[in-house]
């Protein structure tokens, strides 16, 4: 039985792997090659080799409530969308809370990770480290967990792009930038519009004498300040909404969805619009943009042709001169260079993992990767939950299905992925975020069931299935329980509103009379909802019926 | 007869002043202080005494077809909402295009404005000039036209904050802001919530460790990108809106814009709400605040009570420490230094001038203020509109009221204001924007009659009813009548989509299907609206006619 486990990185993955390692009561040792924890979220003024980088402005994407672990709720006066400062600090105090930092090992990388010689018998592991001065140490452990990010080796695809070489201004990739301070009164070429792509756009585009954002596919763009001002992550990412998923058609929800966004600004107007769906892809989070093209400091441009000199060529032909910096925000490439290349299956252009966790081809489940998954959701409760689901699985408490059957799951995702979504090649990772939680808590035995939920918690059943799928959800009940989560659940909105009451206001007005009238109108829109639903579509109480079921543990 | 016109600044007012003289026949004199035409849009990158100053990043908040003057439309390939270089091109262009500079002398400022001894007869000025060397220069007109602007003379009421004195940070006017480079790691307090005020919190939020937003009174705040993503001007300063507004009750209209604006965000949710409704002031314009106050880079508080040392004390009682930068958003005092005082006619607080045009003391009407005004929408337009009509009363082809009626107007018109506006009592010119220019058309004779175009021109007649106001509209009749102007207003959608036709779509959907069912609905709408108007407000087809008549030129 495993009991000691090398967790490989200190960021918001491998910190809740190590809690989840002494959760299970293992022994676990983290191996971090910087001196801090946070990952990614760890800003450095100079970009380091073989680390992700971010910029001085960074601010996530996803609410506090949306991207907290599961038992640590975030302090109530903090902002719903963070800045990089903020996050770091409370992942400090998420290590602190919980004791993990006696765990870490820092300044120590890890060099290999290869199977013992008798890993048929043991299933363990021998990972090589190097401290800073060059010392190389050898450890055996029963298990190993790798969070070493998927952010960390920059996609420079500088071949799509002929006459790079003559180029006389300046290139870098967004994983170099840091703010848009050598950018004043320049003219910048911005390749890629994810979400980087866009914010580095949009904050150049405030100093520079003009930016163009080129975008070979185009782009769907979201707000994150959504309907009355919730974050967009809370007021979508419901369970409700996420049943809907399930029952009405795809096609409903992308016109629905595209809709509403052209309604905010028309994506064919503002030469945004891509050829895909809108729910074949992530979208691009960015409020600041659509402001920015309507006011001509970003122009959105086809792909680059060419470069010819100091001028960009594009696939319309239509040309960019004195073009001072090319900024690639073209992504990453994920490379996992300590693990054994046989470690690693193959199943189309992905590293085949089943459920985007475990080899499906070794002989024990003692190789995890957490946190290598990409959804319109926060890393950190999929990683968690994640982790959670692998220490139970190392404890031996939860069996995996035969490697045959693991290998046949892992190809089934991939053709999933490739028919549902327009992935790059680079990070074939997505997956829906409730759908995926779910999947993986149902795993370790958490999933919260509606229909219990509903006899037992009325109130707590309300708030589950119309609120948003915070983490919360997934301790109240099963293994790894805490007493917390309902209280944290029905404060959840308590702490999105407490960081804004910074001004009081008089004369609030008496809303009793519009509360009723809201009232009457839910109930009437609800009756109209059911019976809609029902004459259109006959299957969906079955359906509806089997989302409430208890699940088996 | 008046043959000879001072025209004091070169600004956007100045120029289309100078124009309107030489419409007239007559010639005018402009005297500019510095070196360049375009006033307050030129950028300096030091604040200059006596002369308006703006930051580098700003861009205007009215759309280019909105702000443009009536007989020369912003280049089709121009922004919508244009950063201040290109409005100043636009000016050059202006300036270029009906020969206006030789006109212009520069670097020369006006010292002082007198009554010639027999005014009583001629109505004649003598002006007062000073060139850069120092050299005084006097010159005999026969009318004077102001345009030395109105943001002008920071107001900095260091007085209602108790304390200051003890400041250990460094505090600025907005006035002097240029960008938010000496902000970095800064904790900054910006006081007021006007646009500059807004703005500067916006940026500075970006490189500072915090910004906080003092305001007395809260705000609604709007957003430069409307429905479907048409610039809010274009969308909502319409004839048609126009006409509702003068028919349905203003209850309404605050009830309804306050209602779309807190589905936008809750400005309650948000510390923004104000005591007053919306059309009681003229809105914040800023798209980018919501976010920043939800990731909390920006936080709203209360008036400033007090400040002692480096800490801010507000209202609330609630304390900022550390504060590093104090930025007093608080507008500006206008003063026309030069101007005897017994001609500045004080009606309550504020300069009593007949339509903000004409001082109502004077034995003859050969002085004018033009672009003293304040409206939701640009000043470019109600310059140009004063200024035609200033030169029609100078040659006299307009006769203004007798003294006695223009201060009874003066006084009415002050009334008005203080009922229908919570105004600031440092610049109270606040008027609507479409009346106000209708209301000046009347006077020129150039305002459009929607009976007459109903008749002859029903293309035409449909867009100056259902489209933007813009300025093209005071140019299909009447004196000065351009011949552009129908294909101006023709096209002025398609100056709005030019700039942003940057990267082609391919697949276009055919939207026959599309056109027809918003057809039908429009239809139908239009029915239900027709019959509710005519059912709750029998007095709206008097009214409607009443706008629709000819007018008496």
């Amino acid at each position: 039985m495993v009991q000691t486990v090398a967790v490989i990185g200190a960021g918001p993955s491998g910190l809740t792997s190590v809690k989840a390692c002494l959760d299970e009561g293992m022994v676990p040792t983290c191996f971090e090659s910087s001196n801090d924890v946070g990952g990614l979220w760890k800003f450095k003024e100079v970009s380091e080799p073989n680390r992700a980088s971010i910029y001085r402005s960074l601010t996530i994407n996803t609410s506090k409530e949306m991207m907290c672990f599961s038992d640590f709720p975030i302090p109530a006066d903090y902002p719903n969308y963070m800045h990089h400062s903020k996050i770091l600090k409370y992942f400090r105090m998420y290590a602190d809370h919980f004791k993990l930092l006696q765990h870490i090992h820092f300044q120590t990388s890890v060099k290999r990770v290869t199977q013992r010689p008798d890993f048929s018998r043991t299933g363990q592991w021998e990972v090589v480290t190097e401290t800073r001065d060059g010392q190389e140490e050898r450890h055996v452990f029963d298990a190993v967990i790798c969070c070493s990010g998927h952010y960390t080796y920059p996609n420079l695809p500088l071949k799509d792009f002929p006459g790079i070489d003559t180029f006389e201004g300046k290139y870098l990739h967004s994983w170099d930038y840091k703010g848009p301070e050598d950018m004043y009164g320049k003219r910048v070429v911005v390749i890629g519009i994810g979400n980087s792509g866009g914010d580095i756009a949009v904050e150049c585009s405030r100093v520079a004498e003009q930016v163009y954002m080129s975008t070979r596919r185009g782009a769907w763009v979201i707000r994150q300040v959504s309907d009355n001002g919730l974050p967009v992550d809370m007021k979508y990412n419901t369970r409700f909404v996420h049943i809907l998923f399930q029952l009405l058609p795809m096609n409903f929800f992308n016109w629905f969805g595209e809709k509403k966004l052209n309604a905010m600004y028309d994506h064919t107007m503002y030469a945004l619009k891509p050829k895909h769906r809108l729910f074949s892809q992530i979208p691009v989070i960015n409020d600041d943009l659509p402001l920015k093209i309507l006011s001509g400091s970003v122009i959105i441009k086809p792909n680059v042709k060419e470069i010819c000199g100091s001028s960009v060529v594009f696939d319309d032909g239509s040309i960019v001169e004195k073009v001072d910096t090319i900024v690639f925000a073209t992504g990453y490439n994920y490379d996992f260079p300590y693990l054994p290349k046989n470690t690693m299956y193959k199943s189309g252009h992905r590293v085949g993992l089943y459920k985007h966790v475990f080899p499906p081809n070794l002989e024990h489940p003692t190789l995890a990767i957490v946190g290598f998954i990409h959804a319109l959701g926060a890393i950190m409760p999929q990683a968690e939950i994640q982790a959670r689901w692998v220490t139970r699985v190392f404890r031996g408490l939860k069996k995996l299905p035969s490697n045959q059957a693991l290998i046949k799951a892992v190809e089934k995702d991939t053709k999933d992925i490739d028919n549902n979504y327009i992935v790059s090649k680079l990070t074939p990772l997505q997956v829906d975020f409730v759908s995926y939680m779910d999947n993986i808590a149902g795993e370790v035995g958490v999933r919260p069931s509606l229909l219990w939920l509903f006899f037992t918690d009325y109130p707590l059943f309300k708030r589950v299935l119309w609120g948003p799928v915070t983490a919360y959800q997934y301790r109240i009940m099963g293994p790894g329980k805490w007493d917390g989560a309902r209280r944290a659940i029905f404060t959840q909105f308590d702490r999105m509103y407490q960081p804004l009451k910074t001004r009081q206001l008089e004369d609030e007005e008496s809303s009793i009379a519009g509360r009723l009238v809201k009232l009457s109108l839910t109930i009437m829109a609800g009756g109209a909802a059911v019976y809609y639903i029902q004459t259109r579509n006959p299957d969906t109480i079955p359906a509806l019926l089997s989302n409430l079921r208890p699940q088996t543990v």
